[in-house]
């Protein structure tokens, strides 16, 4: 399951880039109960739209999985091509969303050590194709990366 | 420059209420320089919309706040009228706003700790009304509530 969810949010950050936006995507997935084969329901999918809606707050995986009941965060997993800020760590923590894959943490180190503390699964994958989207990105638009991550220039 | 934030947060929530939804207002103020009088742009204002837009994830007066510059966060004052979960305080920590001031932390009691252990600064008013409209929310729909918050009923 990891792998096809890290492909899925690999698909969205790509999607964002070719739409002039910031290139980090994410997935929730649910493993289906009771299959040995690793099979699993998406949830919802989105990327960053900072740039497309002029949003700085949307978490759009979980905005278009829509109002989901405590139930079924608790079983899920999150997969995010970049280590999420403290925003979205916010939110996973909020939904007690227990498990965390995400692509890599070497463009940014989000809040991975407090998920870790709260008791959350997080598992980095170490993905060259998440560090080149991110890298071209910023040589592009090194002031919407400083926006987004609410750095100074 | 504090009681006026608050009841500007209060009228967010009242409206909130208003429409049938969650009654949790917030507004992003901005002190204005070297004036000694007090006064303020409000930046963005908002209530909770989990109901009325079906939404998880919208914090809504940084979301009506529109893309800020970092400079503009970090001399902003954020007023919630009840303490901030851990998506909202992951928002302040992610932003660098530097100062919180709840309205009350009785019914929910969020990240503040976390909060202050990053240095911004966190002033709880302990406000009776902002516990009323709570109150009376909850004993309306305990079940929206616990959605609200991640909790199992």
């Amino acid at each position: 399951m990891d792998a096809q969810g890290m492909i899925l949010a690999i698909s969205e950050a790509q999607m964002g880039h070719k739409q002039g936006g910031i290139p980090i995507g994410s997935v929730l997935l649910l493993p289906n109960e009771s299959d040995a084969e690793g099979t699993f329901t998406l949830l919802g999918s989105g990327h960053n739209e900072r740039i497309q809606k002029s949003s700085p707050t949307l978490i759009s995986a979980l905005e278009n999985a829509g109002r989901l009941s405590p139930e079924v965060y608790r079983k899920s997993t999150i997969y995010t091509t970049l280590s999420p800020c403290s925003m979205c760590s916010g939110a996973i923590l909020l939904y007690k969303i227990p498990r965390v894959v995400i692509g890599e943490n070497e463009t940014f180190l989000g809040e991975e050590e407090l998920l870790r503390s709260r008791g959350v699964e997080v598992v980095v994958l170490d993905n060259e194709e998440c560090k080149d989207i991110m890298r071209r990105f910023i040589q592009e638009m090194p002031q919407a990366w400083n926006e987004d991550i609410g750095e100074l220039r």
